[in-house]
């Protein structure tokens, strides 16, 4: 099946911006520090595994992926404060 | 082999802190701002192929990673001044 042969590649994203060459985030540190101030949070993540339905945003979807697929990955965390 | 089923278990990460439940990254903003200044650079890219060796810093491994597996992935980049 199509997934299979997807799985099967060894690629990790079969679900985001599937259409472009490349998925490139490009993020203005001042903005996210000011989005993190507006929010009342200390810290964002951002996803690395490519299945978050927030993308460029870590949903906590990993754990899933991580349970379904024997994976280990996990978040890139920005901290304001201290970490 | 278990190169294979590595690679059909679709998993993202094959190299990375293998011995881990889970590859989390902190970063602390401040700092990392720091490090650009220090480098000169305006611009810090995190690796979201899990193949890179300065991970979690992107080493360009995407392009190779793209090209053999068909995949489309890229960095995360934190800028500085503008993007
Ligand atoms: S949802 Fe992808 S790393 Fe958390
Ligand atoms: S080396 Fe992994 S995203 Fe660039």
């Amino acid at each position: 099946s199509f997934l299979l042969r997807r799985k099967q590649s060894g690629r990790c994203n079969t679900h985001v911006d599937m259409e472009k060459d490349k998925v490139v985030n490009m993020v203005q540190c001042d903005e996210m520090l000011k989005d993190m101030e507006d929010m009342g949070k200390d810290k964002v993540s951002y996803c690395r595994c490519w299945k978050s339905k927030k993308f460029p945003y870590c949903d906590g979807a990993h754990n899933k992926h991580n349970k379904e697929t024997g994976d280990n990955v996990g978040p890139l965390v920005m901290c304001k404060g201290s970490c």
